[in-house]
């Protein structure tokens, strides 16, 4: 038996997904047909979306879902003449913030991921120039990195740096470790001279083979023997060398982020 | 006055911090010093952190605010037991969902931002790569790609396929418009024979100059009536191939990504 879910939001609708998303990772065994609609801001189209909304009711059986973030009252309201369970966000929680701090919210429309705070969008943008600028060991001038990953072809650093600035506007640079680099006893100077800023990615080797071969099917590269060579290689530099590892294998980039950004103190008032 | 934020989590903290900062938001005109505490996932921590809350309770004055995602019991307990107001997602909206799902939810710590989806956690990495080997123009092959940003350099391109692909798993390709492009009356073959693809940024011309002053100072491709040449003469190209347009001035990559997603019907079924 399928069931509905949409997310709605008078802005992006990223909170709101994110919100339901959190929400249902913990019932499992459900099918849920899941709708983003983004930008609802006029009662008109909160109308249309409430006869969306019954029209899947209508369809499914069981009434739809819907995680919704929208600061004005009116469009609320519209949204909940729907058949429809609805949870939202801004109901749930404005009344209680509005009291402690003691002002009312302004409840204007679509500022959780819009550019109001010009500066911190201008960093997170500037960063992600900086991790593409030295993504894969490109640049080796690593004066201005707030971190630099460091860990064999294809562990994982590049979408973990990408992650790393779109989200939290930090510089994070990467370093892939060569053959040549594992054959010797230390780590290139111009790694060393940062050292409190690295971080080792790794994974395990099994997994490793699997992503190299659909890059370069059958080849050296892609060998499981090969793959255990490097890692096993690199895991024994960075801890020679003392730097702190995680594994890539089981750890999604927001995971490993948030991780890293925690190990090296990177994470209080970037705000 | 000060008061100190928290967002508290056992898993990455990116709800939790999603969760509180959209509500924050609303309000303007209050000094809020935000701090992520991810990876509280024992009681033992949950205390630590309690006590953290206590010692900026007293320091500060006024009680921090908690915006927290805590699925396991216990570990709520303790944290609610500090001298903070705690808004707590799952506490608030489990039982309810509980109920309507008729089942109990899992309650199994740090689900939300892992890789239990792991196919589409993958859809999300190789969405990544691809938006990487398809950037600026490098591949003129984009028969796999499920959007194609097109506009002038510097337009916005980059981060918002780099966001369309990490955050919704999108192949999100990008070509800059070259003098060479502006100049003839039509787009080159190869985007359009994906015309229902494409999608154009553009940008104010002054705001364009300002960003790529800070690229290459006092250059004739930073002077403001290069950039005009260049938005108007790009604006017309795309606007007599039918191809819709967005605004990067004042628009965020998560803004332009969810609009651009809606429009090309990106954004349905896509989970």
């Amino acid at each position: 038996m399928r069931r509905t879910v949409l997310f709605i939001s008078d802005g992006t609708a990223i909170t709101a997904e994110t919100f339901g998303h959190s929400l249902l990772t913990q019932f499992s065994g459900h099918e849920f047909r899941q709708v983003r609609l983004p930008f609802v801001d006029t009662v008109e189209k909160a109308r249309e979306a409430a006869d969306l909304i019954d029209r899947a009711a209508e369809k499914d059986g069981p009434k739809p879902l819907v995680f919704s973030t929208i600061v004005d009252g009116d469009i609320g309201v519209a949204l909940r003449e729907s058949n429809a369970h609805v949870f939202d966000m801004f109901a749930t929680f404005m009344p209680q913030l509005e009291e402690i701090l003691g002002t009312a919210g302004s409840h204007s429309v679509g500022k959780a991921h819009g550019i109001s705070d010009t500066h911190r969008y201008e960093d997170r943008m500037e960063a992600t120039n900086y991790a593409l600028a030295h993504d894969d060991g490109i640049s080796t001038r690593l004066e201005n990195a707030d971190v630099i990953l460091v860990g064999v072809s294809r562990s994982g650093k590049t979408p973990t740096c990408l992650y790393m600035a779109l989200h939290f506007g930090l510089k994070a640079a990467n370093y892939p470790l060569t053959e040549e680099d594992l054959e010797k006893p230390r780590l290139p100077d111009f790694l060393r001279k940062h050292k409190r800023k690295l971080y080792g990615l790794t994974i395990d080797a099994e997994r490793l083979a699997e992503i190299r071969q659909t890059r370069r099917p059958d080849s050296r590269y892609a060998s499981l023997k090969q793959c255990r060579y490097e890692v096993d290689a690199a895991e024994s530099l960075l801890r020679s060398e003392g730097v702190s590892m995680l594994s890539s294998t089981r750890a999604s980039v927001e995971e490993l982020a948030s991780r890293i950004l925690l190990e090296l103190g990177l994470d209080r008032d970037h705000f």
